[in-house]
């Protein structure tokens, strides 16, 4: 990977030491450059009409995702966010009373709460898998719990918003394909850091966010759902772009996964999703991966020997995502005191509230969090680090 | 109104004649800056530390939407879009088998499709209000209607896509009130161009869109929801911004129209419809309104002095959405041909499928549309005509 032009490529490298991007990554200028430069050209030209001169452009921000994650094009469908991505899929499983559906303890709690919602709107029963050694998904247990007819969904991410493992998700999709039941994948933390290849991991629906890994904008996401799987789920919400109005008494829903979209979008946005895409595609996943792991390994590494530094990830495989916590500072504090720095260091708090059941398992109210990608440096983890040893106590 | 005011601020109206305002309007330059700076932060600072930094300014998109609509800004949620935004209001609606809706022929088929979704669903009935001798809602035979107990709600759009009345919503208002039933009030047209109070409409829930009369950026829009019916209504979708995990197996909504947001938003666009509804506001809603109506009469009478143009308006009292047929010309080569202009002119084609049952009660397949601003001129209208008088036959 040529790392210089990598960072020539970002503008907001020059200006500071970003560790934030798992919360949102800084985006590269032909990102900007694709999202401005089309807020230009609506303003002078009309919204519709700078729509029009893009139609094609923006039928191949389709296939590029469908290239980065190994689908067709007509299995995505581009929404405004990760969170409505995940929604309009989960929300429209056709799931009844007493159907269990399994999730990881390092879940989410932006969908955890729809669990517990159509629990107690629709009887649905919630069970959460148990962890491995590793702090992972446990195979076995699993197996195990697939064998139970009533499970229809099993519901996870492929890594925690608060570091934890990266979870065996090939595995994980194996087992559950194996026995008949459907699998939704929340890749947010994952699209854009390492491979996700929807055919080898085998799940039917995955939604994923711009803002984080791929370095797109902030509001925009996309949804992924299987081909054979589409026709047979209504959208939870629909409107004219979704379907048609044939008569004053009958609609017909479209037959592709654009039937979890609606007519209206972020154009701009769209079309920086779409040269996020690119662009990750043009520096390759799998080394970008690669210098994700060796990066964050080295921060690891480095944040051990800081007096008061405890380096709270789990995982027999560890992603970008790197979490602490330091016994003489709150994660707020420790924040602000990065972001004083001479060189402005971002890194980001997680909460409990946000894992609860992973966090409440260990016993955290909070950690530090440090999120590198491939622009980052070793300069920079020691920037970081070096900052860390001079932060005041409590 | 100091109209070259507000031409000097519209980049657009040097470019173009932009009669498609119902569709997008041009954005003026304090609303493009507020979108491509924020941009431009976010690519230097990080996606998260740059809105931290516009905190207060997000906050304050709640009380400029709420001065503009006569609202407390904890009555609005800020959505992706208006059809997200009403979607969230009508579906989180509780209603049950046999429960009737009532909506007006103008119906947008967008919102159309909802109904038949939860006629088939949950068992709702629809009935279509008849119009009076203006094309309007007959207000005695909604007085009638609303007797029937079984009447949950009144949702209509308060001007149609295709040109048609701005509908008596004040009246349907009082009228649906004093029935105690809801009114859901879709003003996508009507927001920016005409004054929208929604304690004197009465309406309960009042979904809108930016990009429109109100020359904020695409892919943006927001939603009312009176304070009283706020919190007795279950948002379709959750997550950790509308509610937060209290425990593993209990979770809180949040008491605000915030609960039909979700956490992640376009906080540019969101800054961008911030500064669309303080220059609205700036210029003044009402003089705005009387110079889009008077810019729309002046259309229609010159559009009539067109061989073979005919003016499909209805309405006792009409707005700035100008539609019209040409007996020589479908609307997809009249929209071509205005584009082909020396200075080019944008119109839209609205086609049957959008308003389905006011079309097909008035034989109508298709109608172009001119929609007029307050930033057009009498000299562009001319323009259009002339252009219109010039029109090849088929």
């Amino acid at each position: 990977m040529d790392i210089e032009q990598l960072r020539a490529d970002t503008p907001g490298a020059a200006e500071l030491i970003h560790f934030n991007n798992a919360g949102a990554a800084l985006m590269p200028q032909p990102v900007l450059d694709a999202i401005t430069g089309h807020l230009q050209r609506e303003a002078c030209l009309g919204g519709y009409e700078a729509a029009a001169e893009q139609a094609q452009a923006l039928e191949n921000v389709y296939g590029a995702i469908g290239r980065l994650i190994n689908a067709r094009a007509d299995e995505i469908a581009v929404i405004e966010n990760a969170t409505r991505a995940w929604d309009m899929a989960f929300y429209s499983l056709p799931l009844r009373p007493g159907d269990v559906v399994l999730t990881s303890t390092t879940e989410y709690a932006g969908n955890y709460i729809p669990y517990l919602q159509l629990q107690r709107q629709r009887g649905i029963e919630l069970r959460v898998l148990p962890n491995d050694e590793h702090g992972q998904v446990c195979l076995s247990a699993l197996k195990t719990l697939l064998d139970d007819e009533r499970v229809a969904l099993v519901s996870l991410p492929v890594i925690a918003t608060n570091g934890g493992p990266v979870q065996p998700i090939e595995q994980i999709g194996a087992l559950t394909r194996a026995a008949g039941k459907l699998f939704l994948l929340d890749a947010c933390q994952g699209v854009g850091q390492m491979p996700i290849d929807v055919k080898k991991i085998g799940c039917h629906m995955l939604a994923a966010t711009s803002r984080k890994y791929l370095r797109g904008p902030r509001g925009m996401g996309f949804l992924y759902v299987e081909h054979a799987l589409c026709q047979t789920l209504e959208p939870t919400f629909l409107d004219l772009h979704a379907a048609s109005l044939l008569t004053p008494e009958t609609f017909a829903i479209r037959d592709d996964a654009r039937r979890f979209e609606n007519w209206e979008c972020n154009v701009a946005a769209k079309l920086g999703l779409g040269a996020a895409v690119e662009y990750a595609l043009a520096q390759g996943i799998e080394p970008m991966w690669q210098r994700i792991q060796q990066l964050a390994s080295h921060l690891r590494t480095q944040l051990a020997t800081v007096p008061g530094v405890t380096v709270q990830d789990l995982g027999a495989l560890k992603s970008g995502i790197v979490t602490f916590t330091h016994h003489q500072s709150d994660a707020t504090q420790l924040q602000q005191w990065l972001a004083q720095q001479a060189r402005r260091i971002n890194v980001s708090t997680s909460r409990a509230g946000s894992t609860l059941l992973d966090m409440q398992q260990r016993g955290l109210p909070e950690v530090s969090r440090a999120s590198v990608h491939a622009y980052n440096t070793h300069a920079e983890i020691d920037a970081l680090v070096h900052a860390l040893r001079r932060l005041p106590g409590r």
